[in-house]
């Protein structure tokens, strides 16, 4: 039984998530070891709510498992799930190439993200203070790898540099400024305005869901929503590698909830926020669906932007507009629990992916 | 846009659950002030873990809202998404009648369950104590109920009384010794086992969620995964009722966990566990999973296995297996969080019905 369902391309994406859920179920109780032995860990915001102070101490840098597991799952699953050569349409196999290489970008930019984020929690850990990296060198590095990641995509994985408006036939056409460079007789096209924008929704997302990551269990909830929805996507665009990368992390991100429910016994770190921001700005580059992705992580653009707005209304009128910046901090200094902060969150993450979810599939099957 | 979304079942079935989800969220905090200022509140009982004292006067009966919001949306969206009569060719009408005809039964069972919950809970209020009606008074009315749905589930929605052994062509035939009977000129069918089975199966989980209901948080959010693959299982049984009714309940269980996630702001009482337990049996029954609900609520067997073993070891033994049972609480004696009982059993809850989706559709793909 188990070799006729392991043909059928759903059944490999759920053994992705279940073998995700496993390896960092059964791993990441040894690194919380480790990180215990070798007395690593968080060191908390001296500004934060004062509940938050007894996380100090907490194992960090759970990302680390997360992203090695996904790593993983993914080179084992890509390799037992190839198509036969000798069986397969030439027109399947260059899709199945073509996919296969969105699912790379997508985890070689996860994996970079996540590199970033690892010296920055070194850093945190070698300083013992709560900010690692200086902000300057975190965002030049994220610039860089975001740039290479969006070159890539346009070059190799032959991402079209058009957007589509979500639900609607209307294009925005961001490859109007192309320069063409000749580099070893091989042409790298580099259509600015879409590299440009792909650039800032890598580092925007990415450090959208580091700030998200201030409460245990809300970062990898919602992440692991989204990841459902792209595994659906993807599958839905028939990109069978692609599903099954957003399955793991998804998987892998459910696993992770294991131990970093309130109270936490381990965060993910910056390693961890920063290599999920970049995988799901990078599953929105590869599925075209950027436009939607707004939408779809609202929860993280809600954070982010409750984060500017606090500190430019303060510099302007000296006045707070919440009671604590991200937005999660404020509900909790209304009084709600940080489980129901959490849940409210993931309810509301939910509401956004399933809108999202509608206007695909509605895009897909009315307009094509 | 939305006229033309609205013809799509898959968009009808998420307008379903987005609908309970706003209405249970809305409603539920009027409810709270209600039960707040006639001063009813949960009775805590004295033998359980300590820590749980503190939720002695939480409101609760949550499970009226539930059910309200459900049959609101359910006869809504069923009144609007009935297929026009004029362009349907009678294979589909009669199909359609025959779900709507699966979809009254499952409400009806949901509802009746409910109620007896609801005696139960209001019981428990006028003589403030944990336990409510009697014993044999509520297994006697269960039965009742079980027994009448089990009835009309035979011969007025024409549930056969066949059980396939999942993944495999083996049929389990239940209805070898039948009785007909002719009432006012209509026949009516008793298959004896499989009415036994089906009464069993009815009392049975409606009990174990009830047992299952002793931490924030938790049967509502096991419901709610499991309300999902029911609503795809229908649907993929193009059985759009059900699909729909299953959508909203899942919908009300997530509007609900906003205000039950700890510390929970109202329980959903007996009224609640009782009648979703009730729903997951009765459509278990008219989707014919029957032999996959073992699987697919394999928490709820836990908890209620746990009870019955403990009991039983510790009349024979004087020892107790378990620190507490149901089994939820020995996780919480073993010093796990509230929260981290829930999330836990919760992505249990998820692989179980993860597994019991890919089973599903393995014999629906390649058994017929």
């Amino acid at each position: 039984m188990l070799t006729k369902l392991a043909q059928y391309p759903t059944f490999q994406v759920f053994l992705a998530l279940a073998a995700a859920v496993a390896l960092v179920g059964l791993i990441t109780p040894l690194f919380i070891r480790l990180l215990n032995h070798r007395q690593i860990g968080q060191q908390v915001r001296a500004d934060g709510p004062a509940g938050h102070l007894q996380k100090q101490g907490t194992p960090t840098m759970g990302g680390v498992v997360i992203l090695l597991v996904v790593a993983l799952v993914f080179a084992g699953l890509t390799y037992f799930a190839a198509p036969d050569a000798t069986n397969s349409s030439i027109a399947k196999l260059l899709n199945y190439t073509q996919s296969v290489r969105a699912a790379v970008l997508v985890l070689v930019t996860t994996l970079a993200c996540g590199l970033l984020g690892m010296i920055d929690d070194l850093e945190k850990v070698a300083y013992e203070r709560s900010l690692g990296l200086k902000a300057r060198a975190k965002i030049i590095g994220q610039v860089l790898i975001a740039a290479v990641s969006a070159v890539v995509a346009i070059n190799w994985v032959h991402v079209s540099p058009r957007l589509q408006l979500p639900a609607t036939r209307v294009f925005l056409d961001l490859g109007l400024i192309t320069t063409r460079l000749s580099v070893f007789g091989t042409t790298i096209q580099l259509p600015w305005l879409y590299l440009a924008f792909a650039v800032f929704m890598i580092v925007a997302v990415s450090n959208s869901v580091n700030l998200t990551d201030g409460l245990d269990g809300l970062a990898a909830g919602i992440v692991m929503i989204i990841m459902l929805l792209f595994a659906v996507v993807a599958y839905a665009q028939d990109s069978l590698p692609v599903s099954l990368l957003a399955g793991t992390i998804a998987g892998a991100c459910i696993g992770f909830l294991w131990y970093n429910s309130h109270p936490a016994d381990i965060f993910m770190g910056d390693t961890g926020s920063l290599g999920l921001g970049g995988a799901v700005a990078a599953l929105a580059m590869v599925t075209k669906t950027e436009l939607l992705l707004p939408l779809i992580g609202g929860v993280f653009v809600a954070e982010a932007l409750s984060v500017i707005i606090q500190v430019l209304v303060y510099k302007r009128f000296k006045k707070r507009v919440f009671k604590m910046a991200p937005i999660h901090h404020h509900f909790e200094m209304l009084g709600w629990s940080e489980t129901k902060v959490m849940i409210r969150f993931w309810i509301i993450a939910g509401s956004f992916v399933a809108l999202g979810f509608v206007i695909f599939f509605f895009q897909l099957k009315r307009l094509g």
